[in-house]
């Protein structure tokens, strides 16, 4: 076995699957890619030897003989590019997946990631209760678009692709926040990608890790 | 000229070339590709015609043939891929150049588009004052990182790459906060992405759009 990735040695969010190596996971599942996991404190991710893997000093990072990679966009499309099965044979069927995940990252992604911090990082401000309907009327805005993207489509384009994984794993950060639920298409949509074997077999995974047991 | 990309009819940067459409320029000016540009007014931006090319509403898209494209990583990163300039031959500096454009749009943009939310949309509310210095030391978190890891080389990793491009495009973002020169070894990279012949191309075609002379 020569992939390896890294992971929390113990996650933030305690097994719920939301930490981005996730989503490296699922992409090594889908491709039935064999990997091993090294679990990385909060300690060592500070350290030169882990910032020498991923200079903003975060998981998860991927190794794989002479190649060192970091951010999770670009490991997924790595996986994606050399092993069948997260992107469609026709060129331009291709391009449009690569454009979902990076659609997931820099358009869907960076309001929801603004919700975390307001709820965490800022939630115990003065003005946190006032801001907040802010922040989830811009959420709200995106998942409008992307609703009426998807329609009564199974997938964002066409099969299962790169594109799916990286939107459904950012889509899941809301869960808990109430807001997919008002979107049932898109609920839907969740709901397929986590009932995809791949999914199933990546959330067992990084479960395991954050119980104390063998992955 | 078979490549046509939109861009704002009417930048709301006026021309300071901080529309994405620059980005998409950029990549086409450092590979010698012509283009044509066609104009979007705002209203026309949330209107089917251009939803069915965008699902976001938003600018640049990218049409080719039968291709047809949305979100600029992915514009950037097809033209990377179709036409030599942005990324290196050999596979793994190829990876590490396309995981610096993941970082930049996942990792370095997100904390400053907080920053034009910050001061753009929610500027006129009783805590935005009390909040700013919160989002400012987000960026600088990161640029601290970055900056270690730049140190006193010209580029991220090795030669001039999309990587660069996007991470350039990003920064230019905090010219106008101040933020950039805490971190001189940045701000001199930024003002190397900028003397760069493509770049001035592009931005002096998208300035000539805003300032109504012909591109």
């Amino acid at each position: 076995m020569s992939i390896v990735i890294t992971a929390f040695e113990r996650s933030p969010d305690g097994g719920k699957g939301l930490a981005r190596d996730t989503r490296v996971r699922w992409a090594l599942e889908e491709t039935a890619q064999p990997y091993d996991v090294r679990p990385v404190s909060f300690q060592a991710m500070k350290e030169d030897a882990h910032l020498a893997l991923h200079p903003f000093g975060q998981i998860p990072t991927y190794e794989d003989g002479d190649l060192a990679l970091f951010e999770t966009g670009a490991i997924v499309l790595h996986v994606a590019e050399h092993h069948a099965g997260l992107l469609p044979d026709d060129a331009c069927g291709r391009a449009r997946a690569i454009a979902w995940m990076f659609a997931a990252l820099n358009t869907v992604e960076p309001p929801i990631l603004d919700l975390t911090i307001a709820r965490l990082v800022e939630g115990d401000r003065a003005w946190s209760r006032e801001r907040l309907p802010l922040v989830e009327d811009r959420i709200r805005y995106r998942l409008r678009q992307l609703s009426a993207h998807l329609g009564d489509a199974d997938w964002l384009d066409g099969a299962f692709s790169a594109g799916d994984l990286m939107m459904v794993s950012v889509l899941l950060r809301l869960r808990a926040s109430g807001l997919l639920d008002e979107f049932p298409n898109l609920a839907a949509y969740v709901a397929r990608g986590e009932a995809r074997p791949a999914y199933r077999r990546a959330f067992a995974a990084q479960q395991a890790l954050n119980s104390g047991r063998p992955g």
